[in-house]
């Protein structure tokens, strides 16, 4: 598939993968690999953290066969960092045929989108089809991306937001004008409850979604690290509970904390969303159900839109180097 | 300590990292990381396998702190590879102050020095300081590497070789020849043992030693996958047992076909490499002793070295790519 006998590989920037791929491709892309997972055809082992004094690093592995790709993203989190981003990936993508590294690419912008299409694939599969607002918890760059995914997916008229931050309301609010034309109306946090779609996008180690109305339908993507809960437990107990991983999920997700003091348990998990998009389990059973989904991002999620952005840009004029 | 804040990572080749650093360089900085493990300062998940249909990949993280550096080797192993290398390796050397990519280099070099640099450092702890024949079954480019390391902690004077590919002897004694003035002999495995210090480096599913005298120090080199044995147990349950890392060692190394089967147990290992190079257990207890260093090779062992060569290019004029 990939031309590897010149056995260079290819150098990727964040400029070069912003222009390669649009929403609309991560969301098929990111549907397609959910897809896969949910049928037992990929291989993600856990991710493996690092800690340091500062910060940390996590990489993670995953292999493809039907995409015909594997790789590995290492991925920094130092919230202290200034005159550097706070979070910067790279990702090696690895033809498991001869395991050549094919490319090193920057995987920090991908991070963010394969995130926002996360969100959308599961709204495509749990929101009701006549959702119409979408509210934020959170209106940092995440909430940027998650609405750009949602667009996509419902016929999104109305934005309600919340954050702690006049900045960050007012930014999302001008670049929700910007882009979509809509004027995102900045409330409450229980103002924005009553969205048809929530998103919560924190890092918040105490609910900031108390509760929400019948046939809500809430991406909770803020929880990534032990500790971490964005949503009333209550509110998990009463609804559809899909999550990406239960590995991933139980150790770091939204479910993390009330699983640890026993206010939720592994069989109030309906299904992970692989087995959700693979038709394995049913979508929402009424209109007035409840769904919640807890994303923790997977590394096959970077690893497969990496390894198409990497194949729309085999033609151009990419920076290579010869390691051996 | 490295000048990160031009944002511009590092990509080191192959050809640059074999001018780099001396084989004393990799003894020195593996007996140093080493020491460091033994004393419980290294941080080292267990390595991640991606299974392929021809092949795999291992992921191999490690943070060490005393040295300021951390990082991921993802190296694969292809047997059936023809117009590409067999192993293939590459490391990116993360700056645990601010979870930067400091540098992408080759690794395979890498790989095999540093496996090199710990067979002597074993030998320099665990052999007999009177120890003049060095014994080789398999004389693949890894005995060429364990010898190299050997002459720089023993004064070797004799060397006695077998492996079963007469061309592989041929090319052994060739170059041993040429580089230290030494005629390589080659013998029975039966008479390789014989020699002081004898290094097994066979990918061999069977034992190929079976017994050694007394006094003998064994570097166990081959076995790095579940179901690969070189040595007859029997020598294993007479012999000082020293592994690298437990975990490691257990799954894939030299001990995981007799720890299956029960013919030794966890108690039958005396240590660690670590805890041998920091003094926390004693070296080889009298010239009798039969002496084995089970090596299954450590994350540590190439982030270490790898920092130490990315240090040492710093003032060259080295390929550089702004990925963010």
């Amino acid at each position: 598939m990939f031309k590897t006998l010149i056995m260079q590989t290819s150098l990727i920037t964040k400029a070069q993968v912003e222009k390669a791929f649009s929403m609309q491709e991560y969301i098929d892309t990111v549907e397609k690999v959910f897809k896969l997972y949910g049928e037992g055809k990929v291989e993600m082992p856990s991710k493996v953290y690092l800690s340091f004094e500062k910060g940390d690093l996590r990489s993670m592995p995953a292999s493809i066969p039907d995409m015909k790709i594997a790789g590995v993203k290492n991925v920094n989190v130092h919230p202290g960092n200034k005159d550097l981003p706070v979070v910067m990936a790279t990702v090696t993508l690895i033809d498991p045929e001869n395991g050549f590294p094919l490319a090193i690419m920057d995987g920090t912008y991908l991070t963010g989108m394969r995130t926002g299409a996360a969100g959308a694939v599961a709204a495509k599969y749990l929101s009701r089809e006549d959702a119409t607002t979408a509210g934020f918890i959170g209106a940092g760059q995440q909430a940027h991306t998650q609405l750009e995914g949602l667009m996509l997916v419902r016929k999104i008229s109305r934005v309600l937001v919340h954050d702690m931050s006049e900045e960050h309301m007012k930014k999302f609010a001008y670049d929700v004008k910007a882009k979509y034309g809509i004027a995102a109306e900045a409330v409450s946090a229980d103002e924005v409850c009553k969205a048809d779609i929530v998103t919560t996008t924190t890092p918040s180690r105490t609910p900031v979604l108390d509760s929400v109305g019948k046939g809500t339908h809430i991406n909770a993507i803020g929880a990534d690290a032990p500790g971490k809960q964005e949503i009333n437990p209550e509110v998990l107990k009463d609804a559809l509970v899909v999550i990406d991983d239960w590995e991933q999920a139980s150790h770091s997700g939204e479910i993390n904390v009330p699983l640890k003091k026993g206010v939720v348990s592994k069989e109030d998990i309906y299904a992970n969303i692989g087995e959700i998009v693979c038709g394995k389990k049913a979508c929402r059973e009424s209109a007035d159900q409840i769904t919640v989904f807890d994303s923790t991002g997977l590394a096959i999620q970077d690893i497969s839109c990496a390894s198409e952005i990497f194949r729309k840009l085999q033609s151009e004029d990419l920076q290579k180097i010869k390691f051996f």
